[in-house]
């Protein structure tokens, strides 16, 4: 068994979350505490109803510490009304004896023993099966499962921690067994197929690298509020960034026997996961980028140092550096060249741009190309939306990338809603020329204006080609509401 | 003698232009003409004071046949005051027995013999040398010469004819003589340079291309309308599009004995233009792109089947397809690998995008990428900005671009500045994916909504990575001017 790899670290917070936390409950006061159920810690999510969480089989009121909260009062409200686990697990800071000391001052009680078993299943459901989910995500729809980490978490880390990066899920989530998994690679014409274990694929050179996927759909909302779309309601928490392992795509297609030929072919995906109907999640890439070594697209069996998460394709996804998320085909069972792209309705019915001026009447799909490499793209991550800020200064921090390996050069923030502009302070790591697969995250601190009562507080990125974004929606609008990358608004009140 | 290469076509109208017209004068009437100089010629040049044109030795007052001129009367007026034989050169359809008799009726007499000879050489001026030009063209500085095609020749053709694509010239042009040139192509540490002749070069395979050049200043002036810039005042004629034929620059530098290794290493290209100092003209292109052959950089000594022409490079340019034209250096001299970007002030302090917070007094040139591959763009080249159309129905023409060998996609064109969108139609030839290193001309006709006086058009472009252009040009001016792809908006009249 090769598959469970646990890096030393996440093993201790696995530890700690599997193990360590329960075993606190045996060791409870024998005094006769208060009894809570999960549904009433639940209803004290709030100031006014006053701030609950739980560790272990405790509850807590923390509504006292939550404005003295080290890393921030939002943070914390985050886990209003539930467990800290699952946060804690994110941020090992909180380990520490000094921590359980602090919080113990706030407990008030335990939870009742029935509330620590799952809730009861229904075993028509087809999504049944689907794993457990962090409860940090912002969910845009349970089934399939589609959510994403909020603003004030997503730009915490460079790295997306596993628990918290977007999902987006078209099907029910497969449930594989590693053992028997199989990857079936179509050989050329006249040629063999490969039919690849997971132990198969590990004996191919391992690549590792970072790459930020983002939906195409990310940022939906702010064109929804332009006139309705149909989609999913995605904030702007539809990207993350992850550190990669797997084989190299044109390894294994070289494997099997292909070559690159001038053409219009196209490397076919097929997922594992299904409709009622048998029909497959699929998708493809130009051959001429998978078969690219510099294009870096990997058959990817490791995310951030573990397996992937079950959500996040286990046990092998596709990755394809600054391409949209939808060709990153999940839960891989098949992989083909065919002389044209793929046959999905994500392929050629869905995915693509359109004129403002397209209606769900006359759309043609074959009109336009199907979405490929993402348009410079950037958001404020924080202060949030309708936040008050103090006067004085003002941090303001956000994310930014561009598709097809282009790296972002500048982000430009203005206060004033775009008439006047300072340049932020780009973090991360430096890029590589023509492989900037991930985000550059960016944070600027402005004076802000005196006597100023609001802010409209934009940001626009500049990447490598020196494309920028669009300044409003209206004339990107699309009617899947797809490719939402105009300038970033976010309007706060400034404390008098 | 190899390198004078004219297409039968070609050598047609190059027989028409300087042979057949001057035998005309020999067969003039033998009444005694009315004799003009070639001032007074240029003084009639509107329809206020009649619109006289030249032809060999023979005056035309055409005053009334403008509005009858098949071409429309906008091309004709190009000539008014001066030689027809520039345009006619353009457009071999003048050619014709017919063209003569009509032309002949408006005969009002001939040019004095002395108005024949070349004007006087100031011998101490460097640009002395400098060929001569096309009179179409609109001179933004004479020295150096800068110079565009008009609006309304830019996309009369698919392929820019050699005489009117757009010319940048930052020094005098040399005057090189193609049995002596020689280019120098250093070899790696250790290894040995090369010292090429004409003979030389055209022994690599020859190859091929369609490529679109672009200044990084096309455009300027609707920025320097915002608020100053130091540049020239580009139109939006800093564009053109030629069928380039020469060796890979990979094929030479793995000839030299260069290989692919993974560094910042540049391609330095010197200019065997210079100053009165002695610089040289110098700029550079990543290693990565230069020995990828598919990104086709080419050391061209043809433009349209033609040698080029001395203000395009002669005997030999670079074009870097999909790259800023300043990095096409003409008239090369010299090629090397460094490890670093070229130290040209041309590469280094000039050519790079900063933000509109920026000016003179706290620009700092190490900040910011020197521009590579350009943004999308996209500008209408009919109706004439100030023109009035007729009711009814308008035709709008223009032409769409963007770098990197990112294919356009996608023109919209709004009547109402923007918000109402209509698609317009792609002609021209469909782009290899990843290497659309050539524009697309567009062309929209749409009914002019009843009752409007006036119509703002605007067009915007999209590519095959969904990249749009900003909808207005304050949030991205910057000092020098330059990347200016905003909306191009073009005001007209309607006819009552």
């Amino acid at each position: 068994m090769v598959w469970v790899r646990v890096s030393k670290s996440d093993s201790f917070l696995l530890f700690m979350f599997l193990f360590a936390l329960p075993l606190r409950c045996l060791q409870a006061t024998q005094e006769s505490p208060h009894i809570y159920t999960r549904e009433e810690v639940r209803s004290h999510s709030s100031p006014e109803t006053r701030i609950w969480v739980t560790l272990g089989c405790e509850v807590f009121d923390v509504t006292e510490f939550v404005d003295l909260h080290p890393g921030g009062p939002s943070k914390l409200m985050l886990a209003a009304g539930g467990p800290l686990e699952p946060f804690w697990a994110l941020y090992a800071v909180h380990n520490q004896p000094h921590v359980r000391e602090m919080l113990a001052q706030y407990k008030i009680g335990e939870l009742s023993p029935e509330d620590k078993a799952p809730s009861t299943l229904k075993t028509s459901d087809p999504y049944i099966d689907d794993p457990v989910r962090h409860p940090a995500l912002k969910v845009n729809s349970q089934r399939p499962f589609n959510a994403e980490p909020p603003p004030e978490l997503l730009t915490e880390n460079y790295i997306t921690p596993n628990p918290i990066f977007f999902t987006r899920n078209h099907l029910p989530v497969p449930n594989l067994d590693p053992e028997t998994y199989r990857l079936h690679v179509v050989g050329p014409p006249g040629g063999q197929s490969l039919c690849l274990s997971l132990d198969d694929l590990y004996k191919f050179p391992k690549h590792e690298i970072t790459v930020t996927l983002q939906c195409a759909g990310n940022r939906r909302s702010e064109m929804t509020q332009f006139k309705e779309v149909r989609g999913l309601e995605w904030n702007i928490g539809a990207i993350s960034t992850a550190r990669w392992a797997g084989a190299r795509l044109c390894d294994v297609l070289a494997k099997a026997g292909h070559q690159l030929c001038e053409t219009e072919a196209h490397v076919c995906f097929e997922g594992l996961d299904s409709d009622p109907t048998g029909t497959a999640y699929g998708a493809s890439i130009p051959l001429a980028r998978a078969m690219d070594p510099e294009a870096e697209v990997l058959l990817a069996y490791e995310m951030n140092g573990q397996p992937l998460p079950r959500d996040h394709g286990f046990p092998v996804r596709v990755v394809v550096p600054g391409v949209v998320g939808a060709r990153h085909v999940k839960w891989l069972g098949k992989v083909s060249v065919e002389p044209e792209e793929s046959y999905s309705h994500w392929q050629r019915r869905d995915y693509k741009g359109f004129s403002p001026s397209v209606d769900w009447d006359t759309v043609d799909f074959d009109s336009a190309p199907s979405i490929q490499e993402l348009p410079v793209q950037s958001a404020i991550t924080e202060p949030k939306d309708g936040e008050t800020v103090q006067s004085g200064e003002v941090t303001i921090k956000g994310y930014a990338w561009s598709g097809g390996g282009r790296a972002v050069v500048r982000v430009d923030v203005s206060l004033d809603g775009g008439l006047t502009w300072h340049v932020a302070e780009l973090d991360g790591e430096e890029q590589r020329p023509r492989k900037a697969w991930a985000w550059r995250l960016w944070q600027l601190q402005a004076p802000v204006p005196a006597g100023r009562k609001e802010l409209n507080i934009v940001c626009k990125a500049v990447d490598d080609s020196y494309n920028v974004q669009p300044d409003t929606v209206a004339p990107i609008w699309n009617l899947r509401g797809v490719l939402s990358n105009a300038w970033h608004h976010v309007h706060v009140h400034v404390a008098p």
